[in-house]
Protein backbone atom coordinates (compact mmCIF):
# COMPACT_ATOMS: atom_id res chain seq x y z
CA UNK A 1 0.00 0.00 0.00
CA UNK A 2 1.29 3.24 -1.10
CA UNK A 3 1.71 6.57 1.03
CA UNK A 4 2.43 10.14 0.80
CA UNK A 5 1.98 12.80 -1.63
CA UNK A 6 1.80 11.24 -5.87
CA UNK A 7 5.78 11.64 -7.04
CA UNK A 8 5.28 12.55 -11.20
CA UNK A 9 8.03 11.64 -13.30
CA UNK A 10 8.47 14.01 -16.55
CA UNK A 11 10.17 11.94 -18.81
CA UNK A 12 9.18 8.87 -16.72
CA UNK A 13 9.40 6.17 -19.97
CA UNK A 14 13.20 7.17 -20.24
CA UNK A 15 15.98 4.81 -18.80
CA UNK A 16 16.61 7.79 -15.45
CA UNK A 17 13.01 7.89 -15.15
CA UNK A 18 11.66 4.75 -15.31
CA UNK A 19 14.34 3.73 -12.68
CA UNK A 20 13.03 5.81 -10.45
CA UNK A 21 9.67 5.29 -10.58
CA UNK A 22 10.46 1.95 -9.71
CA UNK A 23 12.53 2.52 -7.13
CA UNK A 24 10.08 5.20 -5.77
CA UNK A 25 7.57 2.73 -5.92
CA UNK A 26 9.43 -0.01 -4.53
CA UNK A 27 9.50 2.65 -1.66
CA UNK A 28 5.94 2.61 -1.62
CA UNK A 29 5.24 6.09 -2.90
CA UNK A 30 2.97 6.82 -5.41
CA UNK A 31 4.36 7.58 -8.39
CA UNK A 32 2.84 9.07 -11.76
CA UNK A 33 4.72 7.95 -14.99
CA UNK A 34 4.86 11.12 -17.35
CA UNK A 35 5.03 11.02 -21.15
CA UNK A 36 4.04 12.65 -24.34
CA UNK A 37 2.38 9.56 -25.28
CA UNK A 38 0.00 8.36 -22.15
CA UNK A 39 -0.29 5.02 -23.96
CA UNK A 40 3.75 4.66 -23.58
CA UNK A 41 3.52 6.17 -20.40
CA UNK A 42 0.48 3.55 -19.03
CA UNK A 43 3.34 0.97 -20.84
CA UNK A 44 6.01 1.61 -18.41
CA UNK A 45 3.73 1.90 -15.06
CA UNK A 46 2.77 -1.29 -15.87
CA UNK A 47 6.16 -2.83 -16.38
CA UNK A 48 6.87 -1.07 -12.65
CA UNK A 49 3.41 -2.33 -11.62
CA UNK A 50 4.48 -6.19 -12.53
CA UNK A 51 7.94 -5.98 -10.73
CA UNK A 52 6.84 -4.14 -7.29
CA UNK A 53 3.65 -6.15 -5.72
CA UNK A 54 0.84 -3.44 -4.86
CA UNK A 55 2.79 -0.47 -6.66
CA UNK A 56 0.31 2.73 -7.27
CA UNK A 57 1.83 3.52 -10.13
CA UNK A 58 0.03 5.14 -12.99
CA UNK A 59 0.55 6.50 -16.47
CA UNK A 60 -0.17 10.14 -18.01
CA UNK A 61 0.60 12.53 -20.33
CA UNK A 62 3.67 15.05 -19.48
CA UNK A 63 1.33 18.03 -18.43
CA UNK A 64 -1.15 16.03 -16.32
CA UNK A 65 1.46 13.73 -14.86
CA UNK A 66 2.91 17.43 -13.65
CA UNK A 67 -0.07 18.26 -11.87
CA UNK A 68 -0.58 15.48 -9.46
CA UNK A 69 2.10 16.14 -6.89
CA UNK A 70 3.78 18.97 -5.26
CA UNK A 71 7.57 17.51 -6.69
CA UNK A 72 7.83 16.96 -9.74
CA UNK A 73 10.58 15.09 -11.45
CA UNK A 74 11.78 16.16 -14.86
CA UNK A 75 14.22 13.59 -16.33
CA UNK A 76 15.01 14.00 -20.30
CA UNK A 77 17.62 14.23 -22.70
CA UNK A 78 19.03 17.95 -22.97
CA UNK A 79 17.80 18.03 -26.57
CA UNK A 80 14.73 17.71 -24.62
CA UNK A 81 14.82 19.97 -21.87
CA UNK A 82 13.43 22.93 -23.43
CA UNK A 83 10.76 21.94 -25.15
CA UNK A 84 9.52 19.88 -22.27
CA UNK A 85 9.61 23.51 -19.87
CA UNK A 86 7.81 25.03 -22.58
CA UNK A 87 4.72 22.47 -22.57
CA UNK A 88 5.00 22.88 -18.52
CA UNK A 89 4.21 26.07 -18.16
CA UNK A 90 0.88 26.05 -18.48
CA UNK A 91 1.16 23.01 -15.39
CA UNK A 92 3.47 23.81 -12.93
CA UNK A 93 1.99 26.29 -10.39
CA UNK A 94 3.08 28.91 -7.54
CA UNK A 95 4.93 26.66 -4.90
CA UNK A 96 5.66 23.49 -7.14
CA UNK A 97 9.11 21.66 -6.89
CA UNK A 98 10.92 20.95 -10.05
CA UNK A 99 13.77 18.75 -9.77
CA UNK A 100 16.27 18.88 -13.01
CA UNK A 101 18.19 15.77 -13.77
CA UNK A 102 19.31 17.20 -16.81
CA UNK A 103 22.64 17.22 -18.30
CA UNK A 104 24.34 19.20 -21.38
CA UNK A 105 26.29 16.29 -23.07
CA UNK A 106 28.14 17.25 -26.21
CA UNK A 107 25.89 13.91 -27.43
CA UNK A 108 22.71 16.07 -27.79
CA UNK A 109 24.09 17.82 -30.85
CA UNK A 110 26.00 13.98 -31.60
CA UNK A 111 28.97 14.97 -29.85
CA UNK A 112 30.57 13.20 -27.35
CA UNK A 113 29.03 11.72 -24.09
CA UNK A 114 32.14 12.23 -22.41
CA UNK A 115 31.90 16.53 -23.26
CA UNK A 116 29.61 19.19 -21.81
CA UNK A 117 27.87 21.67 -23.67
CA UNK A 118 28.38 25.22 -22.11
CA UNK A 119 24.98 26.57 -21.24
CA UNK A 120 23.74 30.43 -21.61
CA UNK A 121 22.39 30.11 -18.37
CA UNK A 122 25.24 28.34 -16.75
CA UNK A 123 23.65 24.78 -16.12
CA UNK A 124 20.86 22.81 -17.56
CA UNK A 125 19.38 23.75 -14.15
CA UNK A 126 19.43 27.59 -14.12
CA UNK A 127 18.03 26.82 -17.94
CA UNK A 128 15.42 25.16 -16.04
CA UNK A 129 14.66 27.81 -13.14
CA UNK A 130 14.40 30.57 -16.04
CA UNK A 131 11.53 28.49 -17.47
CA UNK A 132 9.28 27.76 -15.38
CA UNK A 133 6.63 29.71 -13.79
CA UNK A 134 7.17 31.96 -11.25
CA UNK A 135 6.72 30.63 -8.15
CA UNK A 136 8.18 27.26 -8.98
CA UNK A 137 11.37 26.03 -7.85
CA UNK A 138 14.26 24.53 -9.54
CA UNK A 139 16.18 21.98 -7.96
CA UNK A 140 19.06 20.48 -9.40
CA UNK A 141 19.89 16.65 -8.43
CA UNK A 142 20.31 12.97 -9.42
CA UNK A 143 22.65 13.18 -12.33
CA UNK A 144 25.55 10.44 -11.02
CA UNK A 145 23.06 8.01 -10.54
CA UNK A 146 23.62 5.09 -13.32
CA UNK A 147 20.16 4.59 -14.91
CA UNK A 148 20.72 0.91 -15.57
CA UNK A 149 21.43 0.12 -11.71
CA UNK A 150 18.41 2.50 -10.71
CA UNK A 151 16.10 0.55 -13.08
CA UNK A 152 16.97 -3.01 -11.78
CA UNK A 153 15.79 -3.62 -8.18
CA UNK A 154 19.02 -6.49 -7.67
CA UNK A 155 21.33 -4.22 -8.20
CA UNK A 156 22.19 -3.00 -4.76
CA UNK A 157 22.86 1.00 -4.73
CA UNK A 158 25.80 2.61 -2.57
CA UNK A 159 26.45 6.53 -3.22
CA UNK A 160 25.59 9.69 -2.86
CA UNK A 161 23.46 12.28 -4.56
CA UNK A 162 24.41 15.89 -4.87
CA UNK A 163 21.67 17.88 -4.30
CA UNK A 164 21.87 21.71 -5.19
CA UNK A 165 19.39 24.43 -5.22
CA UNK A 166 18.74 27.28 -3.66
CA UNK A 167 16.13 27.56 -0.73
CA UNK A 168 17.35 25.27 1.35
CA UNK A 169 14.08 23.87 2.51
CA UNK A 170 13.06 23.21 -1.00
CA UNK A 171 16.46 21.09 -1.11
CA UNK A 172 15.48 19.49 2.03
CA UNK A 173 12.39 18.39 0.73
CA UNK A 174 13.46 16.86 -2.19
CA UNK A 175 16.71 15.23 -0.05
CA UNK A 176 13.87 13.09 1.86
CA UNK A 177 12.25 11.73 -1.34
CA UNK A 178 15.82 10.79 -2.11
CA UNK A 179 16.68 9.18 1.19
CA UNK A 180 13.74 6.52 0.47
CA UNK A 181 15.81 4.85 -1.64
CA UNK A 182 17.83 2.56 -0.11
CA UNK A 183 21.81 3.45 -0.82
CA UNK A 184 21.75 6.65 -1.94
CA UNK A 185 22.66 9.63 -0.11
CA UNK A 186 21.69 13.18 -0.51
CA UNK A 187 24.10 15.50 -0.20
CA UNK A 188 23.60 19.60 -0.09
CA UNK A 189 26.51 20.62 -2.44
CA UNK A 190 25.39 24.13 -2.34
CA UNK A 191 23.20 27.22 -4.52
CA UNK A 192 21.61 26.22 -8.09
CA UNK A 193 24.43 27.47 -9.69
CA UNK A 194 26.75 24.83 -8.41
CA UNK A 195 24.83 22.51 -10.46
CA UNK A 196 27.12 23.60 -13.45
CA UNK A 197 29.72 21.91 -11.35
CA UNK A 198 27.84 18.45 -10.78
CA UNK A 199 26.41 18.66 -14.48
CA UNK A 200 29.54 17.84 -15.05
CA UNK A 201 30.17 14.98 -13.42
CA UNK A 202 28.53 12.58 -15.39
CA UNK A 203 30.64 13.34 -18.71
CA UNK A 204 33.95 12.67 -16.20
CA UNK A 205 31.82 9.13 -14.47
CA UNK A 206 31.49 8.54 -18.66
CA UNK A 207 35.02 9.26 -19.11
CA UNK A 208 35.87 7.11 -16.26
CA UNK A 209 33.68 4.32 -17.15
CA UNK A 210 35.27 3.93 -20.85
CA UNK A 211 38.88 3.64 -19.30
CA UNK A 212 37.77 1.23 -16.72
CA UNK A 213 34.89 -0.71 -18.20
CA UNK A 214 32.93 0.18 -14.98
CA UNK A 215 29.50 2.10 -13.91
CA UNK A 216 31.01 4.32 -12.13
CA UNK A 217 29.19 6.42 -8.85
CA UNK A 218 30.10 9.18 -6.75
CA UNK A 219 30.58 9.25 -2.99
CA UNK A 220 31.92 11.61 -1.26
CA UNK A 221 34.46 10.97 2.18
CA UNK A 222 34.68 12.90 5.54
CA UNK A 223 31.17 14.03 5.70
CA UNK A 224 29.50 14.34 9.09
CA UNK A 225 26.91 11.70 9.96
CA UNK A 226 24.13 14.05 10.39
CA UNK A 227 23.92 15.52 7.36
CA UNK A 228 20.68 17.21 7.07
CA UNK B 1 66.82 5.71 2.60
CA UNK B 2 65.27 7.05 0.01
CA UNK B 3 64.64 5.23 -3.29
CA UNK B 4 64.10 6.37 -6.88
CA UNK B 5 64.14 9.29 -8.73
CA UNK B 6 63.85 12.55 -6.97
CA UNK B 7 60.38 14.03 -7.47
CA UNK B 8 60.68 17.51 -7.83
CA UNK B 9 57.70 20.01 -6.46
CA UNK B 10 57.08 23.48 -7.92
CA UNK B 11 55.45 25.60 -5.19
CA UNK B 12 56.60 22.95 -2.75
CA UNK B 13 56.22 25.42 0.29
CA UNK B 14 52.19 26.02 -0.51
CA UNK B 15 50.06 23.83 1.65
CA UNK B 16 49.03 21.23 -1.01
CA UNK B 17 52.99 21.12 -2.48
CA UNK B 18 54.27 20.49 1.26
CA UNK B 19 51.58 17.80 2.10
CA UNK B 20 52.60 16.07 -0.90
CA UNK B 21 56.14 16.53 -0.25
CA UNK B 22 55.49 15.04 3.44
CA UNK B 23 53.58 12.12 1.72
CA UNK B 24 55.89 11.30 -0.09
CA UNK B 25 59.24 11.68 1.40
CA UNK B 26 57.49 9.43 4.13
CA UNK B 27 56.87 7.12 1.18
CA UNK B 28 61.01 6.44 0.95
CA UNK B 29 60.86 8.96 -1.70
CA UNK B 30 63.33 11.48 -2.60
CA UNK B 31 61.70 14.87 -2.96
CA UNK B 32 62.79 18.45 -3.70
CA UNK B 33 60.91 21.16 -2.69
CA UNK B 34 60.73 24.06 -5.13
CA UNK B 35 60.07 27.57 -4.03
CA UNK B 36 60.68 31.42 -5.45
CA UNK B 37 62.78 31.58 -2.55
CA UNK B 38 65.57 29.01 -1.92
CA UNK B 39 65.32 29.94 1.34
CA UNK B 40 61.61 28.79 2.73
CA UNK B 41 62.45 26.20 0.10
CA UNK B 42 65.23 24.83 2.21
CA UNK B 43 63.11 25.93 5.72
CA UNK B 44 60.07 23.52 3.96
CA UNK B 45 62.71 20.52 3.43
CA UNK B 46 64.13 20.96 7.13
CA UNK B 47 60.21 21.17 8.60
CA UNK B 48 59.04 17.37 6.31
CA UNK B 49 63.03 16.14 7.93
CA UNK B 50 61.88 16.83 11.07
CA UNK B 51 58.76 14.53 10.40
CA UNK B 52 60.20 12.21 9.17
CA UNK B 53 63.09 10.12 10.34
CA UNK B 54 65.90 9.83 7.17
CA UNK B 55 63.93 11.55 4.67
CA UNK B 56 66.00 12.62 1.82
CA UNK B 57 64.24 15.77 1.19
CA UNK B 58 66.06 18.93 0.41
CA UNK B 59 64.89 22.84 -0.91
CA UNK B 60 66.00 24.77 -4.49
CA UNK B 61 64.84 27.57 -6.29
CA UNK B 62 61.89 26.50 -8.99
CA UNK B 63 63.89 26.12 -11.82
CA UNK B 64 66.51 24.41 -10.37
CA UNK B 65 64.28 22.21 -8.55
CA UNK B 66 62.02 21.15 -11.68
CA UNK B 67 65.88 19.55 -13.40
CA UNK B 68 66.07 17.09 -10.46
CA UNK B 69 63.48 14.63 -11.47
CA UNK B 70 61.79 13.16 -14.92
CA UNK B 71 58.55 13.73 -12.94
CA UNK B 72 57.27 17.26 -11.58
CA UNK B 73 54.95 18.58 -9.87
CA UNK B 74 53.17 21.83 -10.19
CA UNK B 75 50.80 23.18 -7.28
CA UNK B 76 50.57 26.40 -6.97
CA UNK B 77 47.50 28.66 -7.37
CA UNK B 78 46.03 29.48 -10.38
CA UNK B 79 46.86 33.12 -10.11
CA UNK B 80 50.77 32.32 -10.01
CA UNK B 81 50.72 29.39 -13.05
CA UNK B 82 51.00 31.12 -15.38
CA UNK B 83 53.86 33.55 -14.39
CA UNK B 84 55.48 30.03 -12.91
CA UNK B 85 55.16 28.23 -16.33
CA UNK B 86 56.76 30.98 -17.84
CA UNK B 87 59.88 30.63 -15.65
CA UNK B 88 59.54 26.86 -16.25
CA UNK B 89 60.47 26.96 -20.01
CA UNK B 90 64.46 27.07 -19.82
CA UNK B 91 64.16 24.39 -17.39
CA UNK B 92 61.64 21.61 -18.84
CA UNK B 93 63.01 19.43 -21.00
CA UNK B 94 62.13 16.89 -23.58
CA UNK B 95 60.80 13.61 -21.99
CA UNK B 96 59.95 15.20 -18.59
CA UNK B 97 56.20 15.07 -17.16
CA UNK B 98 54.62 17.89 -15.50
CA UNK B 99 51.79 16.76 -13.37
CA UNK B 100 49.54 19.76 -13.33
CA UNK B 101 47.07 20.15 -10.01
CA UNK B 102 46.81 23.76 -10.76
CA UNK B 103 42.41 24.62 -9.99
CA UNK B 104 41.19 28.22 -11.80
CA UNK B 105 39.04 29.22 -8.77
CA UNK B 106 37.33 32.23 -8.47
CA UNK B 107 39.19 33.24 -5.64
CA UNK B 108 42.50 33.88 -7.84
CA UNK B 109 40.46 36.98 -8.70
CA UNK B 110 39.16 37.79 -5.42
CA UNK B 111 35.70 35.99 -6.38
CA UNK B 112 34.46 32.70 -4.52
CA UNK B 113 36.14 29.51 -4.25
CA UNK B 114 33.16 27.91 -4.76
CA UNK B 115 33.10 29.39 -8.63
CA UNK B 116 35.34 27.90 -11.55
CA UNK B 117 37.19 30.36 -13.83
CA UNK B 118 36.62 30.15 -17.36
CA UNK B 119 40.26 29.16 -19.17
CA UNK B 120 40.37 30.14 -22.87
CA UNK B 121 42.73 26.94 -23.63
CA UNK B 122 39.45 24.95 -21.18
CA UNK B 123 41.04 24.06 -18.28
CA UNK B 124 44.30 25.50 -16.26
CA UNK B 125 45.52 21.72 -17.27
CA UNK B 126 45.93 22.88 -20.74
CA UNK B 127 46.88 25.74 -20.38
CA UNK B 128 49.73 23.96 -18.48
CA UNK B 129 50.11 22.29 -21.81
CA UNK B 130 50.36 25.13 -24.32
CA UNK B 131 52.66 26.41 -22.15
CA UNK B 132 55.28 24.19 -21.44
CA UNK B 133 58.20 23.43 -23.97
CA UNK B 134 57.95 20.87 -26.88
CA UNK B 135 57.89 17.23 -25.86
CA UNK B 136 57.04 18.07 -21.99
CA UNK B 137 53.84 16.11 -21.62
CA UNK B 138 51.39 18.08 -18.81
CA UNK B 139 49.23 15.25 -16.41
CA UNK B 140 46.12 16.77 -14.76
CA UNK B 141 45.58 15.39 -10.98
CA UNK B 142 45.24 16.44 -7.39
CA UNK B 143 42.59 18.70 -7.25
CA UNK B 144 40.02 16.96 -4.57
CA UNK B 145 42.79 15.51 -1.76
CA UNK B 146 42.20 18.14 1.20
CA UNK B 147 46.04 20.06 1.57
CA UNK B 148 45.45 19.75 5.13
CA UNK B 149 44.94 16.22 5.45
CA UNK B 150 47.75 15.46 3.01
CA UNK B 151 49.76 18.01 5.53
CA UNK B 152 49.26 15.89 8.50
CA UNK B 153 50.86 11.92 8.56
CA UNK B 154 48.32 11.65 11.33
CA UNK B 155 45.39 11.59 9.06
CA UNK B 156 44.70 8.75 7.29
CA UNK B 157 43.75 9.65 4.20
CA UNK B 158 40.60 7.04 1.64
CA UNK B 159 39.99 9.00 -1.43
CA UNK B 160 40.37 8.53 -5.16
CA UNK B 161 42.85 11.06 -7.39
CA UNK B 162 41.21 11.57 -10.83
CA UNK B 163 44.38 11.75 -12.80
CA UNK B 164 43.62 12.83 -16.85
CA UNK B 165 46.35 13.37 -19.54
CA UNK B 166 46.71 12.31 -23.26
CA UNK B 167 49.38 9.41 -23.27
CA UNK B 168 48.35 6.43 -21.37
CA UNK B 169 51.74 5.43 -20.19
CA UNK B 170 52.52 8.94 -18.71
CA UNK B 171 48.94 8.76 -16.92
CA UNK B 172 50.35 5.41 -15.17
CA UNK B 173 53.45 6.68 -14.49
CA UNK B 174 52.39 9.46 -12.38
CA UNK B 175 49.12 7.02 -10.97
CA UNK B 176 52.56 5.35 -9.47
CA UNK B 177 53.65 7.77 -7.99
CA UNK B 178 50.14 9.18 -6.27
CA UNK B 179 49.94 5.00 -5.23
CA UNK B 180 52.77 5.68 -2.83
CA UNK B 181 51.00 7.47 -0.52
CA UNK B 182 48.88 5.07 1.44
CA UNK B 183 44.85 5.61 1.21
CA UNK B 184 45.01 7.57 -2.46
CA UNK B 185 43.92 5.45 -5.54
CA UNK B 186 44.82 6.80 -8.89
CA UNK B 187 42.03 6.93 -11.25
CA UNK B 188 42.43 7.14 -14.82
CA UNK B 189 39.58 9.77 -15.24
CA UNK B 190 40.36 10.16 -19.39
CA UNK B 191 42.25 12.69 -21.77
CA UNK B 192 43.89 15.56 -20.43
CA UNK B 193 40.49 17.70 -21.87
CA UNK B 194 38.14 16.20 -19.07
CA UNK B 195 40.54 18.01 -16.36
CA UNK B 196 38.33 20.93 -16.93
CA UNK B 197 35.32 18.26 -15.77
CA UNK B 198 37.91 17.37 -12.64
CA UNK B 199 39.02 20.60 -11.94
CA UNK B 200 35.62 21.81 -11.30
CA UNK B 201 35.40 18.92 -8.77
CA UNK B 202 37.43 21.57 -6.28
CA UNK B 203 35.05 24.39 -6.24
CA UNK B 204 32.11 21.74 -5.65
CA UNK B 205 33.72 20.29 -2.69
CA UNK B 206 34.36 23.76 -1.38
CA UNK B 207 30.52 24.19 -1.96
CA UNK B 208 30.04 21.09 0.11
CA UNK B 209 32.16 21.91 2.63
CA UNK B 210 30.87 25.32 3.42
CA UNK B 211 27.34 23.37 4.20
CA UNK B 212 28.19 20.51 5.46
CA UNK B 213 31.18 21.84 7.72
CA UNK B 214 33.26 18.87 6.04
CA UNK B 215 37.25 17.83 4.48
CA UNK B 216 35.29 16.38 1.48
CA UNK B 217 37.12 13.92 -0.39
CA UNK B 218 36.05 12.21 -3.47
CA UNK B 219 35.63 7.97 -4.23
CA UNK B 220 34.23 6.54 -7.41
CA UNK B 221 31.84 3.75 -6.43
CA UNK B 222 31.57 0.57 -9.17
CA UNK B 223 35.35 0.34 -10.34
CA UNK B 224 37.11 -2.87 -10.93
CA UNK B 225 39.78 -4.22 -8.41
CA UNK B 226 42.73 -4.20 -11.25
CA UNK B 227 42.48 -0.17 -12.43
CA UNK B 228 45.87 0.26 -14.50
Amino acid sequence: MSTGEAIPIVGGTGALGFGLALRLAAADRPVVIGSRDSDRAEEAAKRVREQVAGAEVEGAENDDAAKRGPIVFLAVPFRAQSENLTNLKSALTDGQILVDATVPLAAAVSGKATRLLGVPQGSAAEQAQEMVPDGVTVISALHTVSAAALGSLDTELDEDVLVTGNPKEAKRRVAELIALIPGLRPVNAGALETARLVEGLTPLLISVNIRNKSHAGIKLTGLPDELW
